[in-house]
């Protein structure tokens, strides 16, 4: 009889003990607050119906299916995601699915695709930049998704620094044409998204040269690939860059000109142009307006890190609240009579951990939010001329996208790490996670230059403070805590004992003093003592970083003071301001020796604090569960066999493991091929030496 | 004529400016000692040649070939794993590798394989744990290779906590067998290295119990496959346990038991035994011994680490050498007559960042080897019963491998992220690197567990201090620092100026005292004002941390003072005193409020150690590519775009995006199946819309 050789099966066996649904079900008991309420007051009421009406369609879409997700080389994964992009541009138009729906499905689905560069920097930019002819010719065909964009900019040399990009593309005015070309080998196109094998058309970024003379860098438009066959045009070589540690479903590609023509249409022409003929340059008309969207792009961005971290705590607070390990000695944990190991969220070290990345969470849900109340506010003030609300928006913008997406990659990772071993297993969910949150870091300035943006405002900032000059506006905190050190920077921290540490008044002087010190110091060694711009980099961070810190515990606070008003329950609102706390403190307590180093804390405060975030992580122990499942993610988005909404993660480990390939025979085929004939090695040696 | 549909191959242009080569070649030239020499210190000439007699032989082996590796999904990558394996058993045999000759090897390819599990858990516990007649039935084929086997103790249910373990082995005294049984779904093996499709042994830790009564968590050695067929043999399930971020060449695997009865001989029996037929438990003689072991992997576990940071910055630096982004206003770069773009390493940011990996890995190089000497120090001891030693040496091995592997995985991924976006790439090398070795934090013990060791011995040797029942001895470093610290617990940091911080003196009293006042603290919390153990988890860690610190920071001091004895040039050891400086600032630097929290410190000490830090990067600046060179970490082993030793970075990745299987035609598969009916629906679209 033929030995079974089918996939392997798990018997039907319960876990040991409480079932992690039973042990979940305690967790929700305790809650002190209303999870509902909470979550309509994060999201409104009209996300959270929209988010109900769409998971059941992408659940029994074979298109939108994750259960493979895991298993997939990249091969697989990127054709699954051009055959996704298909499918869902017939369920846009089935559903007729709105801007927002769009994005609940893209948020849901949670994998990168080829088609979404198309939307959110090809139209973009032509939105942005075209003329009324070029909006007829490009703008209009891509928005109906006849043709597919991408955003060309970045070089194999040249990321960064923009100006010194080498693509040229050189005036010709006998034919009235643009050409583009590659002079060098680091002049090739690299990390364009949707470039490898998707687009047919092209944002190209490169610097115009007319009669010799140099312009920098502009914006053009062109098609790249047949319309018919798809082969790349001739003076083109495209290719995708790659294998990278995420994103796999994107094809991010190179491209290389060879004296490749265009025709003068295609220089984007709203803001700067070139006459036809004469090739006469009309310089853009300079407007501070874009900078506008750079506040929103980054605004997003916040909000994103602040999605991120709730996602990664949803799966590891659920996670490490039905999963137990070690027997407490001190407080034993009781089942019916029984003692049963204790669940590893009620270690303090794992409190500790754990607890905040929730506060991180919710603090930068609020600073998002409140990002983008500020772009609006900012809209209607230019409309009347008035650019004050701009330029510390602007700047802070800059140094909030690098410190959260820094935040939001420690957290991912910290939560996964919490989850132990099986936080390495990618039915965890997170490593995929990680690996595609990680460009974050990089894209739409690399969180280790951009911060320098910030750091340059606030040294003007306390420069226009110092020589008197400063426009003193309600919307400009940085003047206000400048205003504030100035008046006395010998100033101490009045704080006797760790629960005025609870004070908000308390804590944000301490975090505006902070800033204000760092600012003043760095720009008495800049401007006084010679100390160049690159010697200070480090420091200059460090007031980024402090002013950064400033706006989000700022913004959480302020939240919270009006939120009654906006329909807040008293319970949801105490356990938001007991968050809030933990968040400011716990921030505080990682960054202690600034503190100390401007002489605004002693030792003794030090140690206060440190005692109050323990204090604070008793109180929130027991919301734990509430407060990520307040989240509201489904199941389908966090795809995690450790974060399920029910708790039976070890269950769904076996289901998981169940479809791994490798399982699907007893024996796999390398047993022959390899495993086979390394025994056979072995006994066939052991035979001639036994021969010797 | 047909459209070119094959490969897409780059042109033959240069970079822009001065080559890779070119640049890094100034950075050799700048180097301020004898990289080969330094080398030679480290690894010993041995070392060296052995390398240099490898490398040849595995790049021209097509099993061993890297060039696939980042373009495979998992299927393929654990088959060419299992390849590998069978031709690595011939190759040894040919080329008559000793364990160091295989050990290069295994380092060199650089890729967990299904087999090392055999050497490295199988065989040791057999070797430590079986009697002469399992020697014979077990050891001897094991060595020889005839079976393969695995370590299946972890469960699904159960990881830390080996007390807690689900799977029992009940004796049979009637047929003198055991009954190894998975009571519940969480009992099932999981995670256990080689089992999910190669092992066809396995080691097994099951619960004994003898006519009802429970003796605690037991080894057995018995065989799960056939040696026939391969499939699994009756009355186990077994299977692959699923993809993870890293690990992907490994079968980690799953086994449950169903009532599987294996004989008598199958309990390691070389401490424990049962007596056949009576079922009498023979208790195990407690030995010491087998803390050795614990020691010399930890130890091994501590080098690895170097060895991880010092791969890594190896990448990062020269990348950072080859890479220009921006014109530095303050110090143009020249070349020749040309001003050209500043090579990054030379922003003090990226020193910041980078030049710390470097003196990271210098230093936990130093501290493996310290430990594997005090390793065989307490060998000897032992044998003249002195147990002195082992106590101290055993508990910081602990906190060592919690700390140095924590300190690895920061390491790498600033690194990584230090490449900028081609970091992000699978080509720079680091992303695959760091998905390989986050295992480390969780395996020998849980990094956020195991620290409690640790913790655990310091309050235990405060406590002998203050009794007064300590034993002096000169390899206890904790009693000397101790008792130091109790002689004077309001001592201050006696520095006046930034350059005293360059004294080891006051630099290791400093680590001292704050280690010290810290265990003080804790344990007068814990015993005097009824701190519960787990309440306290997080201060528990605080000391751990520290203790290690101090040991590494002595570790790296103490080896240099008599490294010219040992035949390093004065170059060389000045080179890396100013490293080791860097290294132990570096650290102060990032936990100063611990320093002074003990009120060691003043405000104005740590300005001084921030701009001493600052110092000697600039310092250690231009010897940044020589002190990586000399980690003599051949191309073959980073498998790295950007970490080539010709610096040609920007060539390498080109050549390997070549490679890219999306790449091999001009327009993809999916083009006909996804794209091109995107193209066409949009159109239909438009066609209805425009007949309405």
């Amino acid at each position: 009889m033929a030995k079974y050789n089918g996939p392997t099966r798990f018997p039907d066996l319960p876990v040991k003990g409480p079932t992690g649904n039973e042990l979940i079900q305690v967790e929700r008991a305790k809650a002190s607050f209303d999870v509902k309420s909470l979550s309509k007051f994060i999201y409104g009421e009209r996300y959270l119906q929209k988010l109900d009406k769409i998971v059941p369609i992408l659940e029994s879409e074979p298109a939108f299916d994750k259960s493979r997700r895991y298993f997939q080389g990249r091969d697989e994964k990127i054709r699954d995601a051009w055959k996704k992009d298909r499918r869902f541009l017939e369920l846009a138009k089935e559903h007729n699915w709105d801007p927002e729906d769009e994005k609940i499905v893209h948020g849901l689905y949670d994998q990168p695709s080829p088609y979404r560069l198309h939307y959110i920097m090809f139209i973009p930019t032509l939105e942005g930049q075209s003329n009324d002819e070029q909006r007829k010719l490009f703008l209009e065909p891509a928005k109906r998704d006849e043709i597919i964009g991408c955003y060309a900019q970045t070089e194999l040399g040249h990321g960064s620094n923009i100006r010194g990009l080498e693509t040229t593309a050189t005036y010709i005015p006998e034919t009235n044409e643009f050409e583009i070309h590659s002079p060098y080998l680091s002049s090739a196109k690299w990390w364009i998204g949707a470039l490898g094998r998707t687009a047919n058309y092209a944002i190209i970024m490169a610097r115009l040269i007319i009669h010799g003379v140099e312009y920098g860098p502009h914006t053009f438009c062109a098609q790249i690939r047949s319309l018919e066959d798809h082969t790349p045009l001739p003076g083109l070589i495209i290719g995708d860059i790659g294998p990278k540690m995420g994103y796999n479903t994107v094809d991010n590609g190179f491209m290389m000109f060879d004296h490749f023509r265009i025709p003068h249409i295609s220089m984007l022409a709203k803001y700067a142009q070139v006459k036809p003929g004469s090739g006469e340059y009309v310089k853009p008309v300079n407007s501070k307006l874009s900078y506008g969207g750079m506040v929103h792009v980054r605004a997003s961005i916040v909000s994103e890190t602040g999605r991120a971290l709730a996602r990664s705590s949803t799966v590891a607070v659920r996670y490490a609240a039905v999963r137990r390990q070690f027997y407490d000695a001190t407080t034993p944990r009781k089942w019916g009579d029984e003692t049963i190991e204790t669940s590893v969220i009620d270690y303090t070290m794992v409190q500790y951990r754990l607890l905040p990345v929730i506060a991180n969470a919710y603090a930068l849900m609020f600073t998002g939010k409140e990002m983008l109340r500020l772009y609006h506010l900012n809209i209607e003030a230019m409309k009347q001329g008035n650019f004050g609300i701009l330029a510390d928006l602007h700047a802070t913008s800059s140094g909030l996208k690098s410190l959260t997406s820094f935040m939001a990659v420690e957290g991912i990772e910290e939560c996964r790490r919490s989850c132990g071993g099986h936080g390495y297993s990618m039915f965890s969910g997170l490593g995929h996670f990680y690996n595609d949150y990680l460009p974050t870091m990089t894209v739409e300035g690399d969180n280790n230059m951009i911060y320098q943006q910030t750091s340059r405002y606030l040294l003007k900032t306390y420069r226009d403070v110092v020589a008197g000059t400063a426009q003193p506006s309600e919307h400009n905190l940085t003047l206000t805590y400048l205003a504030q050190y100035m008046q006395n920077p010998k100033a101490k921290c009045p704080a006797a004992t760790a629960t005025e540490f609870l004070n908000p008044e308390v804590i944000l002087t301490a975090f505006g003093f902070r800033a204000a010190a760092g600012i003043a110091k760095v720009a008495e060694q800049i401007d006084n003592q010679g100390r160049s711009w690159n010697d200070a980099l480090v420091d200059l961070h460090r007031i980024s970083r402090a002013h950064c810190q400033y706006f989000i515990v700022r913004t959480f606070f302020v939240a919270l003071q009006h939120a009654t008003d906006e329909g807040l329950g008293m319970a949801e609102r105490k356990v938001l301001q007991t968050v809030a706390s933990l968040f400011a403190l716990h921030l505080m307590e990682k960054d202690l020796s600034d503190f100390v180093l401007c002489n605004y804390l002693s030792p003794e405060q030090l140690d206060m604090i440190k005692q109050q975030v323990q204090e604070l992580l008793k109180i929130i122990r027991p919301d734990a569960v509430a407060l990520v499942d307040a989240f509201a993610i489904p199941d389908y988005m966090l795809n995690s066999a450790l974060g399920r909404y029910d708790g039976n993660a070890y269950v769904a480990l076996t289901k998981m493991a169940e479809q791994e390939p490798l399982n699907q025979t007893q024996v796999v085929d390398a047993y022959e091929t390899s495993i086979k004939p390394m025994r056979e090695y072995a006994l066939k040696i052991r035979k001639d030496l036994s021969k010797l």
